[in-house]
């Protein structure tokens, strides 16, 4: 084991000196109140210290700092749009490091609609990326809450998931070349723009994913697809997650690869969505335990669309799995359709603090999980209210627990531990994984360890130091 | 450097006791007429020896066989339906090794409709695997010529690609989880059969398209897809590669992700077809400079495929994209059609030798790389024929050199060397890849090292060292 400089070593001094000459004084912050927005996350849950956050606006400018860090063992913390909802861009305590931020890399490199792909650096906010494509008459189809903050960067390196997984994948699958700066501060210049290429192992989806424990994503070339004619939603309401895991299957029948969108929301969603956004309606006449979001892309026309969602929903009806349903007729509709399922998170901040799970289980075993697991709590926490909604589609859920009616949120979260066991076991006793489409960052990272094999830990570990000798990639994240 | 054991090693009797109390006797070949049909390429290119041919029937076989490999230092060799077109599966000389055949392995574990997937083991034949969907109106996309006999561990050890990479991806794409035994004889189950898991490093994807070189690939998650209601096919007559690029755009814009096939065949290929094949019929008037199979998957109804073809082709005729084209009005003309394509390889047999390139480049740069690439060879071997022909729509073609009419097949064949140079810089000024979906086996091992950079060469080494520090999986292929 080398010795590991602590932020008091006096070597940063020629450390800082390195990193200004490569950057320039001004993008080497190190007065505390200009680093402190890159040293909290978002959320507000992890604090760290850092000797100076980075700003480099080039490839060859990352690859001269990381140069820099390798040359002093200092800890390096890549960092996006700083919103990591699991700590994975904010610097541990106990290692000298500095933040990487990649927010001036953030330059549009090439549109090839034609070839249907955009190379991008890691610093591109995913909504510009989105608009670039779509002036070109493409779709990029990665669209999650996060998208007029988050990175491209950031969600490649956390595998990011979202609404359209269901038709496009998630990051993973949209990707298909990288740049990436090495631990040892070279440049890996894997932008190809390939549908097909078996030359070597897959170092592209090692890095993918790897949330900068391996190296610094700096660009990337991404898959567009060509934009679809229309969009149509429709809202189902049904009496369980068993019957919307029927409807999954019978509107994958009737609408293939068109079915972009499958969301699933427990009543209870719906009612602290309404409760605290009075402003928008609960299109049903009665309340239902359980309601789909559906999403078609068309690529014939809006009519067509529609229709295919009639037929759907008609066969539907027939079979008994649908209670009520309504088909948007205009953007406005499909607009306040998709507003329900987006302002959930934010009820749930109105409502209150809740203990939050982002976990996915094969999607045959949905409606089986749910009511396992929900019985185990209730079990164990009588009265407690389950706010469960997600990516159905994709076997995707946000599982989150709130305190009883009248219970104080505080006392209640001080259960976190208690419950998590709870959810966490369920989900593995049902072949399921911890982390769908978070990653792990520092918040799961333990809780991680618990329920992957040594086998692969092992394999994970034995990847780390070969790419990694030195252990400087984001310390305390992942691995 | 630790002492490798040749194949004259005494030890080894021993270590056939090992494999013989794993395996039982029967299933322990070193006779050489039981050994001789492993040890021999396909195309017969390539000939090894080995100790023995193992045929394990059980993961845990598998393992107990790599670890007697691994005590006694003897190379392992896996082997699926050998029908790799590139050595992949054929001992090297030198070095004491096994042939590992997982054909026994050949198990599907289980099928999940409701989850859209297939658990298989490895030695499971692709066209079985397809079958097994079938029964269950689903859709396992992945489909080749050597479907018939190769088997679904291979596919996915040299992520294998074919004729529906345009919607469903490659072989990778269609993996959701892996059985993996180690070059330690661990066992990683990886089976998970989940669309969203970001819970550490992509093994999954390091071992996909790894050829055998880090571990053994025994069982694995496949994405199955609904059945589609119809399948369309439709023959179209362009003047270039050009305006085959055109038309694609178009087919991508009217049928979006139904648009399933995408061939291009140059006009030589379909004269090889009618000439050694004359049962299959040239259904234009006219010969054209190249011809572009298309299928659609339409989730709707054969009316709605067709539909959806005359108006696309009813538009390209206008934009002056497509001479001629023909849309299949029965199961048995598109038969027909497919016929003319597959029989391409065939007619190629029957013509005499060629030289073969199995290449990709950005969709976009296809035609500029033809024309470009066809004129260099020209200039260098006037005369020489071009049987081109290929997955359009993943920018790969079959880029082979026949000699010049007249010209001695063999005697052209001993410029394999000087047309490779001339095709692979010329793919490499191209951004592309050298081996698009046949792997680099023995055959391009060599020449991935001209075209890969340092950077690249030197990741996948420490990955190779890290995961099989006694170098032995399957030695000369790939790294």
């Amino acid at each position: 084991m080398t010795a590991v400089p602590s932020m008091s070593d006096t070597r940063s001094g020629s450390f800082l000196e390195l990193c200004r000459a490569a950057l320039g004084p001004t993008h080497v912050l190190t007065e505390a109140h200009d680093k402190s927005p890159y040293l909290t996350d978002w959320r507000r849950r992890y604090s760290g210290d850092a000797l100076a956050v980075l700003l480099p606006s080039t490839t060859e400018e990352v690859a001269a700092v990381v140069r820099a860090c390798h040359a002093h063992r200092i800890a390096i913390v890549p960092q996006g749009g700083n919103t990591s909802l699991c700590g994975g861009a904010t610097p541990v305590s106990g290692r000298a490091s500095v933040v990487l931020s990649l927010k001036r890399l953030n330059r549009i490199r090439d549109i090839d609609p034609l070839n249907n792909t955009i190379t991008v650096e890691a610093g591109v906010i995913l909504q510009q990326l989105q608009q670039a494509a779509s002036e070109h008459d493409r779709l990029f189809p990665l669209s999650l809450a996060a998208e007029g903050s988050c990175t491209i960067g950031g969600n490649l390196s956390t595998n990011a998931g979202g609404t359209a997984v269901l038709r496009y994948g998630n990051a993973r699958e949209l990707c298909l070349g990288l740049e990436v700066v090495t631990p040892h501060g070279e440049v890996w210049d894997g932008l190809r723009g390939l549908r097909k290429d078996n030359t070597g192992y897959d170092l592209r989806d090692l890095f993918i994913g790897a949330e900068g424990t391996l190296g610094i994503i700096t660009a990337a070339v991404m898959k567009l697809y060509p934009a679809p004619r229309a969009r149509v939603t429709a809202l189902a309401a049904v009496q369980s997650p068993r019957a919307a895991l029927s409807l999954l299957s019978l509107a994958q029948q009737y609408a293939g690869p068109a079915l972009t969108g499958f969301e699933l929301m427990s009543a209870l969603c719906l009612t602290l969505v309404t409760r605290h956004f009075p402003q928008l309606r609960y299109p049903f006449a009665a309340p239902y335990p359980q309601a789909v979001l559906l999403e078609l892309s068309d690529s014939e026309s809006e009519a067509h669309g529609r229709a295919t969602f009639e037929a759907m929903m008609e066969a539907a009806f027939e079979a008994g799995i649908v209670a009520d349903a309504v088909v948007a007729e205009s953007v406005q509709q499909s607009r306040a359709l998709w507003n329900l399922r987006e302002h959930i998170p934010l009820a749930q901040v109105e409502e209150g603090k809740n203990i939050k799970h982002d976990i996915a289980v094969p999607i045959s075993r949905v409606a089986d999980f749910i009511e396992a697991t929900d019985a185990r709590l209730q079990q164990a926490f009588p009265g407690c209210r389950m706010v469960t909604f997600g990516h159905l589609g994709d076997g995707n859920l946000h599982y989150n627990v709130s305190p009883p009616e009248g219970v104080d949120h505080d006392a209640f979260l001080a259960n976190q531990d208690a419950v998590n066991r709870i959810v966490h076991d369920s989900v593995h006793r049902f072949g399921g994984s911890i982390s769908a489409e978070h990653g792990l960052g520092q918040l799961k990272r333990e809780e991680n360890r618990r329920y992957k094999s040594d086998v692969e830990l092992g394999m994970m570990r034995a990847i780390k130091t070969a790419l990694d000798p030195q252990a400087l990639m984001n310390p305390g994240k992942v691995v």
